[in-house]
């Protein structure tokens, strides 16, 4: 039963993110003050954690979608003591450098799980690490040993469930009847722009029914019973994810803007906050006073919740000794990874075949060699598995009835695919891939750029990566998207140009901590190149020498053009001009690297450069200067045979032999 | 009644279609032969066209939103005789520079209203063409004169509904109750990894129910009375748009794969076609013919449909006498805005004040001005038009009980925002422009795609450009969208430093016919410069002069980093560096300039260049080189006051003016 304490204690959530705000001058009050009671009764009613080990990989977990909601969880973080997250840092709420950041961010501030604020992302990740959970329980799980056996929650609001990203995420949650799924709908009507009405009139509960959803409402989301009757009745097992639509009024408390879009995204304003007090019955007058006796009651939750914690270890323990081959196994899925640069040397997977082949096929193999000795490695693609040769061989395929399976079947949501991948990484214990064309990478920028932002390693495999499509023609033919991934920070973008070059970019993605990774492959065969290498590991590096002492020009290429770079210096050689060929299997990576290393490779005097690839020349300019010719792709392609487009675009040796003419002849 | 030559008539679509796609030895049979008698129920007994005049302004729409399906697309339009394609045509299918790509490109070949391929973008296309239908309606029909009343019909198939974008734009199109959308879903359970069932076990007429639709079932999609029934119901007007779901057989007629993923994307064998010649009972062993009685048929039902256009170019020719304004208002509607250009010399629209402003500011004012003499534009945000400052005033809100109004609310929903966006303008009559934060035309990127692809001139409004968004943090801040967009082809992107060039940046946009562009505009006030002009339409200008005959460097910056550029300059030269000053609002259409243009803003002699912009130095290495020092932001942003973010990653006027004097000091 809820009491005096329990309203107290929200309340204290609801003039702590008030007065975070006010003092930012800046923030969103609408959701923390609308859904306290819900943050509230979640995390201590419900919610199991331990204040003490915010990283515990058995508690549950928790997704704050409408990451602008951030004060409701800088509030709780603060008052349950989870990571120190100390009344100075709320007063800093929105500074540079500080713990307490606009928008959650995951990495930055213990407790945090998911860095959200584009809507509708963290219900992605948070489906992510609900299949996360079930894999690793089918996996370890014992009987009477549930190592794995917690719940996910994800609070979202109107503007989530409008976002696309949501029907992708949630309609494959209910086919894989995550049970332990449960998104808390924060009812509020209310958008930027006004009423939901003027947009979003859609039945939501009838739509999570449609896909396969448990559906509760709470008609009041202050009723703290209510609240925790659904949320109780959301734990009960039935095959399904659970909605529970609460109906919440926005910026509840502060009566002169709750239940309109004024309360959404500023400060409530001083003379507000003063008269909310007053309506909460809260007799703290000065701001960022919390009286003891709420930090005390928050202090004995925790206290309680630790036990479970407690009990888990002595379980795991037990386990340990009972199970000493799944303790080896656990910790080789929870070792983060250190054993995998032993794979740098290992010649089984840089093993490769001298005969031309799709890079696509050859990360297919590869990927299939990982993945026998990488057992955490699970992953999919947006319903293009049999093209992007992304399918695990012999290690099943994940559903509702397979928990086991490795192989994930996303459906064509190539947005929620990118996110729900992160969420598995997120989760802990396994490493995610995912996959489609590289023209759809447009589609999964957003959740990129979350994995980039949170510093995972995600991976994505990306097919069809140019013009070499062919017939499928300009929307499916990638041309501006090396560049778009490129210029995203902390991403590397792989396109290797034959076998040797896809082991070194598989190698480097999976061994990679903190950076995520695209492998960017060629539908069609690609020749092995005589001079490939480990050295593709620096990013770019000499494939293919000069004979003198200087040349008199660089070819750089990358991907499928490396072996028309190749076969141009060979031809260029019999007409006397001597050049060197730079492959730049990831240009990322190559400008990460030493200047010493750079010069050796691309020495700044020489200034007769030729780039070729087909992708924009925006990705070139910072590498050909000024004085380079740029055989790229600045147009859309078309459909016809690829040989034919190929020779269209200027992706022959011919074009680029004479490229090197005219630059060399100056 | 369906009687044998309508049997006929759809076996010559499955027929040509296979035959195609094996000459091509590329293509999707599924599709085409699946839905081959749903194509011709609609466009042979319901869907009102005019094969002379395919561009007949209230023809019904038809988008095939799996665009994979276009053999079925081709095959109507030839056998209806439409745009003249040839059955030579067909032989070329997916064929270089042919009539018959690989997915139906608008505007490439006659009769196709909207470029498809991208699965569920055609649902946000064709609900932008019925709420074009719908305003257009509002704004012309007149008591018996219904100058606009069509159907926009939408074919889609399992994966289109699985896109996110299908929620988004079917949940806005039941809000709106476009009740003359009919969404025809060719539902065979079959993707390409397999069965629905692996990702897809939605209800998804029950879904669609949620959203507002009218929902019928055609159990056989082979059985033309019940999908003429179908249609016919869904034309009865019930406030709701109409979602038919057609239980079709992937690739039915093809017994050795119908049923199977192996009818999606394959040819079907030479084999297997004449099987299914023999089980179709089609005659004509060789591959291309088709009966002469079929074309008879065909033509006869195009000889009928035709009267519907010249009934209605009566009631048009009336409706001029009788409405004489309303036919000048329908000329300016369609004039192609040719009489756009005379505000290029607009005293009214180019008056500026001098005084500070935020661009996103300015850009409202200045869309207002347009939006007064452009009547035809209608547009809005995805939820944030309080804050992207792109509500047109007194121009009403458009909504299910206010067709009249010109303001979109989109909802919080970005990519269904710009497809719906793009729709409205393949419809015709219309401009329209959408608008979010900069950092979420991520979300968009795929339907910019389109629109660049389609040659259409979409007007995107991004704003809260940069680090200058501050609190908010890295989720928010855009870094790489700059490059992201000005590297896609046939896309220009303007970010205007002041209020002149905000008004030539809008001006662009709208005059523009053929290009889709971006406006990028800041959060924060930015100083009114001195130097900036309509030169600005140029793409890059001198903004502020060197003093002497050549520089010592030239700066060169965009939007709220020319305010920085020009105060370095002015501290530089105290110092004895004399620089030039190049603002670039449009490096895209800069770069389309000619040479001797290029070369007096930026002469190639003179490589002591500082490139001064907040976001990805990815987009500059073409302008500065390999000589040229780059202010730019390489790693994502952070939360925090605005000035202190661009003090902390080198936004200041000393650190340009330091970069400056290092590099003219060699």
């Amino acid at each position: 039963m809820s009491n005096q304490m329990d309203q107290k204690a929200v309340s204290a959530i609801r003039i702590l993110s008030a007065d975070m705000i006010q003092k930012a001058n800046s923030g969103h009050p609408g959701l923390p003050l609308g859904a306290a009671a819900v943050g509230y009764t979640l995390w201590g009613k419900e919610m199991s954690f331990d204040t003490k080990d915010p990283e515990w990989v058995n508690r549950d977990r928790f997704v704050l979608s409408g990451g602008h909601g951030s004060a409701l969880l800088y509030s709780l973080l603060h008052l349950f003591g989870i990571g120190g997250l100390s009344i100075d840092d709320l007063k800093n709420f929105r500074q540079l450098g500080s713990k307490t950041p606009g928008h959650p961010e995951y990495g930055h501030t213990a407790g945090i799980d998911a860095t959200t604020g584009p809507l509708g992302a963290g219900l992605s990740m948070a489906v992510g690490m609900a299949i996360a959970e079930t894999h690793l329980a089918s996996v370890f799980n014992k009987p009477s040993y549930p190592i794995f056996d917690h719940y996910t929650y994800v609070m979202c609001g109107d503007g989530c469930l409008m976002e696309g990203i949501s029907e992708e995420a949630l309609s494959l949650a209910g086919t894989l009847a995550l049970e332990k799924l449960v998104v808390l709908y924060d009812s509020n009507k209310i958008t930027i722009e006004g009423s939901t009405d003027i947009a979003f009139t859609e039945d939501v509960r009838k739509r999570m029914e449609a896909y396969g959803f448990r559906t509760l409402t709470v008609e009041d989301g202050n009723d703290i019973d209510a609240i925790d009757a659904a949320i109780r009745e959301a734990k009960t097992p039935c095959g399904k994810p659970t909605f529970i639509e609460l109906r919440t009024i926005i910026g509840y408390g502060c009566e002169a803007k709750q239940g309109t879009s004024g309360a959404h995204g500023e400060p409530l304003g001083d003379e507000n906050i003063a008269k909310m007090r007053v309506a909460l019955g809260w007799d703290e007058k000065e701001a960022f006073v919390v009286p003891e006796d709420v930090y005390v009651h928050y202090q004995s939750i925790a206290t309680e919740k630790a036990k479970a914690h407690e009990a888990w270890n002595t379980l795991f323990a037990d386990y340990c000794v009972k199970y000493p081959m799944n303790k080896e196994l656990y910790n080789q899925y929870f070792s983060n990874g250190e054993w995998i640069s032993s794979l740098k040397d290992d010649a089984a997977l840089w093993s490769v075949e001298d005969k031309p082949e799709a890079t696509r096929v050859l990360s297919g193999t590869i990927l299939n060699r990982i993945a026998s000795s990488v057992n955490y490695l699970i992953g999919g693609a947006a319903d293009l598995a049999p093209s992007t040769k992304t399918y695990m061989k012999d290690m099943g395929d994940y559903s509702a009835q397979n928990r086991p399976g490795r192989n994930l079947h996303f459906g064509v949501r190539e947005l929620a695919m990118a996110g729900i991948s992160n969420g598995i990484l997120l989760h802990g214990g396994l490493r995610s891939y995912c996959s489609t064309f590289f023209v759809f990478s447009d589609y999964t920028k957003p959740m990129a750029r979350l994995a980039a932002l949170m510093n995972i390693p995600q991976i994505f495999v990306f097919t069809h990566d140019s013009i070499g499509v062919g017939e499928d023609g300009p929307t499916h033919e990638p041309v501006e998207q090396l560049t778009m991934l490129r210029s995203m920070p902390n991403f590397n973008v792989w396109r290797p140009c034959d076998a040797t070059e896809t082991v070194a970019s598989w190698y480097a993605a999976i061994a990679s901590t903190n950076t995520p990774s695209a492998l960017v492959l060629s539908r069609q065969k690609l020749a092995p190149m005589k001079g490939s290498s480990k050295d593709a590991l620096h990013g770019a590096y000499i494939i293919d020498a000069e004979s003198k002492t200087a040349p008199d020009a660089i070819l750089i290429a990358s991907g499928s053009e490396v072996e028309l770079a190749v076969n141009a210096k060979a031809e260029l050689l019999s007409k006397g001009i001597d050049c060197r060929v730079v492959s730049v299997p990831c240009l990322d990576v190559f400008l990460a690297q030493s200047n010493r290393y750079q010069e050796s490779v691309l020495p700044s005097e020489i200034r007769k450069r030729v780039v070729v690839e087909a992708g924009s020349s925006f990705s070139w300019g910072k590498i050909g200067g000024l004085d380079a010719s740029y055989i790229t792709m600045d147009t859309f392609g078309a459909s016809g045979k690829p040989s034919l487009l190929m020779e269209k675009y200027g992706f022959t040796v011919a074009n680029v032999v004479n490229e090197v003419e005219k630059i060399v002849k100056g």
